[in-house]
């Protein structure tokens, strides 16, 4: 078996759609020129993606944890264990993970769901939930603030669940609800208790903040006070294998989405920043591609993710989605100027479809495309939906991607003899 | 349902492979004239299949398996078994079997695995094993020497386990090593017992065996003692449900190899001897195709294997291979020739890949048609893994060859009403 091949794995995120009337009925991504995919495309292995299973909407965690190999349907318990992992709490196998919102609220009515995106002092409102709420019952409380009015919560202790409802209303003016055992819970006691103690901490959390300095100085200055913090996205934390151990290959990651990094981390790839790497169309995706090129020096296999084809999807911009694939396809540019394909295998992709027309994620295949060692080039000669359909690849799912990967990479192990 | 409807498979031992820059960026397949092939592609139904799943590089007998529709992942338990029984030992479910070298060693250093390639005398080797080692603890032991210096061992007794590691140190000039649990084994005493009972036959086979008259004589005449046996390739045996009674077909298999010969037998098919099959290039393909025609007599399928595509796959020698195959296509071109194609199906394949640029087994994909009774031709012109990408059959696996077929035949059973 080879040891010195690399892989990529390139993915621009929501990348897929559907034909649009607009568009002369081709997709964004078959209207958009994209010299670079056209020709990993023509000089590649192509196929159809889906992510999970034909029809299935993915989540961008759903999407990425498949394509990595791990089994969503198996191990996926909610987004709570990936985000907190992201803003660097350490969980562990039986937590329960919240993302959470410092948030405004008058009574229980929500004011402001992101407290007026404060930017300074939810350091203090920290330190304060730490000095009045270090446990509650037989729970440890784990709470840690992320960029603006955004923080992550971990309920660890014995038996907890998942499995209740949203404390956060995710809508303004409206109350925060009570979270309630899920109807149906597979562990109704767990959850029950999961509940209660995410009550309690609500509860207390707004005692703690209501009449904090930090908050008296916002009232003062007009800005709404962050009195509350709001958990959402529960998720039982399950002990993923990591990926250097499941495949042998030492793994980096690059992206833009705090829930895919958190991922990254959680399977204990080296998740990589990227001066520049915005998340928005503004990003700069040639610093990306570089990065990907640097970190291959380093490692045998990186994930990349370019966010924003997504942002136009969700936006139902087909022009702003144009743009941002314009934006992949120099990315690949790049890649095909800088990268030593005579020992390295590169697969771009989707993570799922985001059409325009839909304004949100669709079930629909993704097209693929495997360019550079090992690959066997068929008679596809551009990276579309349409065109891809015909490939040798066929249609994989992507919890097959990375034995497709580690075979072209001569990196799979042999079942038999 | 018919009950008068023949089916044949037809294998191309890792007769896929990848595009050669010394071939134009064509595979072997894809270069060499293969007219019969063709014909079966342009006026059958084409496809790919894994043998395994997608990216999986597929053991001859893992692919064998599933092809003929046993589930490796639920049934494979390694390798000795199918070794044990193409021996002629009737391996039960169980047993642990191994397959076996006589060797030459000198204490403990391995100085020829092969014992001079030994022609004679294994026979009174063997009957001093018989006589020396009936049993160790509650453990049967089940000796039978094959040709030359091959033999199979096979270990009867409960409680044992596959789940050991190696004796033969599979290089010259080391020290031969002690069988001993593996690592996470499933069953760890089952192991420790088996790599004990193990080691102890290998000691005592080397007592019975060190100062035998065979061996007085072989050192006289300059020739390596066959003074131990080292085994290999421990595997459990697992109730396989016989071909027959699983399809409701009368079932012949035509192979070269020992391994799959093994699992034909343990499948209780036919297996066929045919004279100038030598499993080399020199192999009598028309001997083989006629064999097969036979068959067809007296059996409602057959399945078949030319084992010489992969010699040259392994060798790294395209030219050779590409001979290899038009080999294979000349034993199709008898089929054309002598089959009703009116009641018979055959589909032709691919175990596996043995590329050429890897020289090992790939986890490509590899073509598939079926020409003949029930087929639905396609757009597909010839035989390749890039023409038959678009066939109509699409991707199949392994698994669902049997099924495919027996379709075509007119002999699978509707589920539902």
């Amino acid at each position: 078996m080879r040891k010195d091949t690399k892989g990529v794995i390139f993915i621009g995120d929501g990348m897929g759609g559907r034909p649009m009337a607009e568009l002369d009925g081709t997709t964004t991504l078959e209207a958009q020129d994209t010299p670079a995919l056209d020709r990993m495309a023509r000089e590649g292995a192509c196929g159809l993606m889906d992510p999970i299973a034909p029809g299935i909407p993915a989540g961008s965690d759903t999407a990425h944890m498949a394509i990595l190999g791990y089994d969503p349907h198996r191990y996926y318990r909610g987004r709570g264990p990936f985000e907190a992992k992201g803003v660097g709490i350490d969980v562990m196998p039986g937590d329960v993970a919240f993302r959470c919102n410092f948030s405004t609220v008058e009574g229980r009515k929500v004011v402001d769901r992101r407290a007026g995106r404060i930017k300074e002092g939810t350091d203090q409102l920290t330190a304060a939930i730490h000095e009045q709420i270090p446990t509650i019952e037989d729970v440890e409380i784990i709470f840690e603030p992320s960029v603006e009015h955004r923080a992550a919560l971990v309920l660890r202790g014995p038996g907890l669940s998942h499995e209740i409802t949203e404390v956060d209303p995710h809508d303004p003016g409206v109350d925060y609800l009570e979270s309630r055992p899920e109807e149906g819970a597979e562990d109704p006691e767990g959850a029950a208790k999961t509940a209660r103690i995410l009550n309690e901490f609500v509860r207390r959390a707004h005692e703690a903040l209501d009449d904090h300095p930090v908050n008296e100085q916002r009232r003062e200055a007009g800005e709404p006070p962050a009195n509350i913090v709001l958990p959402r996205g529960a998720g039982t934390a399950v002990d993923l294998q990591p990926l250097h151990e499941r495949y042998g290959l030492s793994a980096a990651m690059i992206v833009e989405v705090d829930l895919v990094r958190g991922l990254g981390q959680y399977l204990d790839m080296d998740v990589i920043h990227v001066d520049g790497a915005t998340g928005g169309q503004d990003t700069d995706e040639i610093a990306i591609a570089r990065a990907v090129v640097a970190a291959l020096e380093s490692h045998d296999f990186v994930l990349a993710n370019i966010k924003c084809p997504d942002l136009g999807g969700h936006d139902g911009d087909c022009r702003a989605k144009m743009e941002a694939i314009a934006k992949v396809d120099r990315a690949v540019a790049h890649l095909l100027d800088n990268v030593d394909f005579s020992r390295t295998t590169v697969m771009i992709t989707a993570d799922h479809c985001t059409p325009c027309s839909v304004q949100d994620h669709s079930g629909d295949a993704v097209p693929i495309a495997f360019y550079g060692r090992g690959v066997r080039p068929d008679d596809v000669d551009s990276y579309g939906e349409r065109a891809c359909a015909t490939g040798i690849m066929g249609h994989l799912r992507g919890m097959e991607i990375m034995d497709a990967l580690t075979n072209m990479m001569g990196r799979a192990e042999k079942f038999g003899a």
